[in-house]
């Protein structure tokens, strides 16, 4: 990996990706042992920029870069220089003024990471930017579904969701594709984007059919608090039709991978028999995140070098 | 210690107590070196998930953490995804798959710290749930007692203040009678809880009475900014009948303890006075909280093994 | 230097400002180093206690403190038991009681620190109180002043904007006076506070004859967002008066430096093709904080030994 940056896997190769997905495997080792730290990152300062209140993202970069021993600084909007007007690119500049090593940005507006990384030299890594993408989400995806499955190539992803507002979604319709597998993406109309289908990607507004022969299926959260007027299906309406519950998978693949970015909504996207049940690898998922956020922490420190 | 976690006081036997209070003496002398950090929880992560505000009781924890060689996580539900409806399970479901190893855990509903407990495996400290319990501001009150007198069996330990909201109150009654001391509890009628003497504590109205032959005071935060009605009596009222002055400390024993939680409402149960004098080893027990609470975190870390 | 505090620069003699300065030469080497720590304060704890919202400030003293291997807790008013109304000397005792080595305190009253530093045993840096001072903020611009032309004996600096209510204003003046720098402010008339040439300085309102022979141009923050009236001049206005330009600068001396504490409003007091040009030293005087912020929380350590 020679890249400074992790933006979004829209720009990556599948030989990144891949590297990206071995390193973390590495790593997970590590998360297991008694002692769960290693010196890689000492020394080196990780700011996380959260212009949006995330705990499970910045949680588990913190982790992570503490498991490399690197020394963190949280900064959120609610107490940042933001509020004084600063922009984004003069916030950036000051945090590598300070000789921060990387900064993992979390913003509302689709595209603030890579215009902060056009701005700076310090690593920039996307921790969520608008509707655009998410892709340390998408990367622990496909490492649970290589870890679980044996591969990549070749598997049945179907993603069920609002897929319109989600960088989830895109980021994993980019890695999956680029590793060979064939993605579904699964909503009501109105929550489909027009044009996703030049991602490479099969549309259905049929639950049933998503799931039919999927390996895998990963469900969306439905972020109902988000909705400001009348585009959102009713949460009862939207858990007959697409939530994901024991009744639907016992007509899917008996393995089928049941996955979930999280938080859930437990009773709107999928039931908690479904959750909490065999097929589920949400937990593992979580788990996963340190491990794919260590490898990508220490690929773009090396890469800056 | 074989538990894994600390959720009250009320769980323990007499010879647990003994062992934190222990292990907490040899932690003390920690802090008082050039260097105040031993390794014991080197590679360990300890999350401190905090559902109400509090400065002191999360600094305490996160000090104790970290001379201890451990990395802090400090969660607050004001940017948790508590907001986004996930639940406390999920969310201690969660904090366990970043492979974490010691929940610490403030919250407003009592028994949250033992739901959560019994669904982690990872050790859960129970850092104060709503009026139920808050063990380790009982243990450091315990600690301090110990380290003052010589001993806590047949001490005599009035608690002043708002018995029926307090948790730190009832870990108090909890530890001090598992440990052989005489509780009086003192407050008017309506902030005692009823059937409170069925803890096995003395109950009385009258602060004279409660002082005379006491050889501790703990004097409870009269918790004015929660009242939302006509609960609690007038401040001026409670200070003339119930607050901590040197007039009326002159009844009792000359070598009586004056201990507070805090923070301190000056001239309301306490006066400065009393407050800064000589008998009051508030301060003192701040400083032992630290060495307590180290204790904890590595029993609780060595049962969990 | 022989201190436990630093409250602010009218207190310190010019050999205690010259030891800081040379100190943090030292440490400057430090931040660019592979590994960017040195163990100087490990194992000691550094508390930032901000009750005015602070980002670049309290970033930059937590990498500072950091990089010299000590513990950081950050406290800020939002979830403090300030809300509970505890007092000030209050919350510093029990922060000492902690075992803490050093406060560093932003505070919206003026002497604040002060009052601080006189109840405590630990050592307080102020990192702004009210109007008063700004000491770090004063030592990293001499820093910076005195590493890009040599000294600052016998230097013209001028500084511009709203000096009645700038602590950083202050502070400047006190350390510059001291080291022999001739200092000049320039500002609208209702933004001079009455009095101030007995500080040693030289008043204009006419930016030409700030700038003329300058060195250096010190540009304040307009702080419109705290303007409650009819005190401030209108921004345009305030601009084409005040603001440094490519066009005024012209009339300067050809290598004058241009200096501004953050965060900036272009457009305002600084054009932005100025505050990205290459007389600018704003970003360097972010990355000498961090030099000069690690020298005196080492000074201060060593003092209260």
């Amino acid at each position: 990996m020679v890249r400074k940056d992790l933006c979004g896997l829209e720009d990556l190769s599948r030989a990144e990706i891949e590297l990206i997905l071995a390193t973390a495997e590495s790593f997970k080792e590590v998360t297991t042992r008694q002692i769960k730290k290693v010196p890689a990152l000492r020394g080196k300062t990780v700011v996380n920029l959260f212009y949006e209140p995330s705990t499970r993202t910045r949680v588990s970069f913190e982790v992570a870069a503490k498991r490399l021993s690197a020394d963190v600084i949280n900064i959120s909007t609610e107490t940042s220089s933001v509020k004084k007007g600063e922009t984004l690119i003069d916030t950036g500049r000051n945090i590598q003024a300070l000789n921060a090593d990387i900064i993992v940005i979390r913003h509302n507006c689709s595209g603030a990471a890579l215009i902060l990384a056009r701005h700076v030299d310090v690593s920039v890594i996307n921790a969520g930017d608008g509707w655009h993408e998410h892709p340390t989400q998408a990367l622990l995806d496909m490492f649970t579904l290589k870890e679980k499955l044996g591969k990549i190539e070749g598997l049945n992803v179907s993603i069920v969701g609002d897929i319109a507002h989600s960088r989830v979604a895109r980021s994993n319709i980019y890695g999956l594709t680029k590793l060979g597998a064939r993605v579904t993406v699964c909503a009501p109309k109105m929550l489909i984007p027009p044009g996703i289908e030049q991602m490479g990607v099969r549309i259905t507004h049929d639950l049933d059919k998503a799931l039919k022969n999927a390996d895998a299926v990963n469900v969306l959260r439905m972020q109902f608090e988000r909705d400001e007027g009348d585009v959102f299906p009713k949460q009862v309406e939207y858990f007959r039709n697409f939530g994901i519950t024991r009744e639907r998978l016992a007509q899917a693949k008996k393995q089928i991978l049941v996955m979930h970015p999280g938080p859930l909504n437990r009773g709107i996207e999928i039931s908690s028999e479904v959750a909490d049940g065999p097929r589920s690898v949400i937990l593992e998922q979580v788990t996963n995140g340190i491990a794919v956020r260590m490898a990508v922490l220490f690929l773009v420190t090396g890469a800056a070098k």
